[in-house]
């Protein structure tokens, strides 16, 4: 494969970049909740939410105009909010939550009405990526990678290099063959592999070709709907019947008549398991989903007692917290080790940190 | 003595009542705070606080008129919001805090000034009482001792019959002759003991004649400003310089302009320590000061797990905690044993119930 050849071959013009930003995160409650979910947080305190640092991550690599977010009606003013740089048609409304197939299928239909040449990055709106320049250069080794006419069926999800033996994330698995040369490149991928117990966790990072399924992915619209029409034929139907009202004033009523049809399912389980013509990226760019507080921990910067401390609060004898308190309140947090103490708005959460994965049920035993 | 023939000799129009109510109850942050402090509170959840259980406590035995609350201007509405029946001139202002005997003085030359014949008892305003029929008993018992001519010195201190080895309270010690015969009754009273340690409070338990000092005390007038007189002659003289101004409506400048010049120091140091005239009642109903969190606890009712709840709160492999949950907020505490989560007005406790002495510490290292 000839790099140079391929960048010139491909416009910027028709990069794309679709932020699913529908989710609710209630693994973080009471940080987020329904009504101000994660993706609107700076819970690292960099002083950017994840959207808006999502948004500037992909700015260099794709023009202002093509980008979509993809959210729920009831956070359509919250994006355009931390996102002012985005006209409102370019905020995608779902009626409800339906998961990534239908949110990327939505997406997808919009830019072949527009621009039926596209290449796309699709992305989570909630990960933390700390080396954006390599970042970039992954993203633009996907566009040029899935541009090319040889490629043009292309499914690409980017893996990202483990650091540490996670049971958290589900894995990307390539053969010993097709790792050989290429560290940082497009590698064709083997198969999809669930989250593992930790004795396997650890064999997969020794064995040193399984990757974090990252959840970003990067195709041309060919691809993906193709892809849609083959493995996932009913939801393809569902959204050809409205092929013409896309980027029209009829898109948003059509899509408020007929999202609920479509099945919920996510595009790893809908599309990218059943597809032919798969690639990766093994990628190394400082990635994480924060997708708890355990991560959030991990991430963050942490006083001489190892505690995460963000708001005014007083750490006596505690060690290893993440102690986090709204603005304008204040906390005297005394003997605690290894715990989560949050407040936010009239919501407070004391845990072990060690339970974390628990607070999701726990919510919902509350009726939150 | 014979109690009958002093009980008739007595007029209950001369028994007053003075509530002492200046303190701010830091050791209950948040839920007391200096604008709102722990008099004020209903800690335990009865549907009173604290000063009203107080004063309806003393009621029956007390003309409603015959009351004097002695608080910090800054309380002075609160105290007539949770005691309509007093009028404003019945609520006495400290321009500062100067302890228990500065207050103490202030309430009896007013009392001088309206009634030189009075008996009156002198209450803390945020101590429990359980067995107020009990309590009723011994504090007129005390009134019609103090007011028969033979004990016109007479300072009388109540004690309370400790019920376990308690090392956070003082004690009052009885000699074992006068015991004998006074159970119930009163009898003259040795020495005050400083808070012992648990080896020593175990002893004290033993012996029976070591009785918990309440802070609650009964004199008349006559006996209580002799003593003054005697034992703190620098404070009777700044008050002896007003003594005209008392009840009328110089008294709150007169106040203003020399409170300050009293010495801080407590009733028991000052005058009871010293007095050659001490008696005391060894009573039984059911007191406590509720001076902690853990006082608290033991008189709050408990779950399976032996959690004292107030608010809603989802408590998960919790026990034997205490958690106090704002109205309209929520919580989810998991994970913890004997600690103490409590969120009042914007300010946050998590703290393990074993430390809690330490509160008010905390409390002024974060400046409140």
């Amino acid at each position: 494969m000839n790099k140079t050849e391929i960048t010139t071959s491909n416009q910027l013009n028709d990069h794309y970049c679709v932020i699913m930003a529908g989710g609710v995160g209630s693994r973080f409650w009471p940080l987020s909740k329904n009504n101000f979910p994660k993706q609107f947080l700076d819970v690292l305190g960099t002083g950017k939410s994840f959207i808006r640092s999502t948004f500037e991550r992909f700015l260099p690599i794709v023009p202002v105009e093509n980008f979509l977010v993809v959210t729920n009606e009831a956070y359509k003013h919250l994006v355009l909010e931390h996102i002012p740089e985005l006209s409102e048609n370019q905020v995608l409304c779902e009626p409800m939550r339906r998961n990534t197939a239908p949110c990327i299928a939505y997406a997808s239909y919009r830019i072949q009405a527009q621009c039926p040449n596209a290449v796309v990055a699709v992305t989570p709106a909630d990960h933390l990526v700390t080396n954006e320049v390599e970042f970039q250069r992954v993203i633009g080794l996907g566009f040029d990678f899935v541009s090319h006419p040889d490629h043009q069926d292309a499914l690409m999800t980017v893996g990202i290099r483990p650091s540490r033996p996670e049971t958290g994330y589900g894995y990307i698995e390539v053969s010993p063959r097709s790792l050989q040369n290429a560290v940082g490149e497009v590698v064709p991928m083997d198969n999809f592999k669930e989250k593992p117990d930790l004795e396997t966790a650890k064999q997969f990072l020794e064995a040193g070709r399984y990757f974090w399924n990252s959840g970003i992915f990067v195709w041309s619209i060919h691809a993906i709907l193709s892809a849609f029409k083959s493995y996932l034929p009913d939801m393809a139907a569902i959204f050809d019947e409205g092929a013409s009202v896309f980027a029209t004033d009829g898109e948003q009523q059509f899509i408020n008549e007929n999202f609920a049809r479509c099945e919920n399912i996510s595009i790893d389980y809908g599309v990218m398991e059943r597809s032919q013509c798969r690639y990766t990226i093994p990628a190394d760019f400082g990635w994480s989903d924060i997708g708890t507080y355990g991560s959030l921990y991990t991430h963050a910067t942490h006083d001489a007692n190892g505690n995460a401390k963000s708001g005014t609060a007083l750490l006596v004898e505690s060690k290893n917290c993440v102690v986090n308190i709204e603005e304008g309140t204040e906390a005297i947090v005394q003997g605690m080790d290894r715990c989560l103490v949050v407040y936010r708005n009239g919501s407070l959460l004391v845990c072990r940190m060690d339970d974390e994965q628990r607070i999701k049920q726990w919510v919902e035993q509350i009726g939150r």
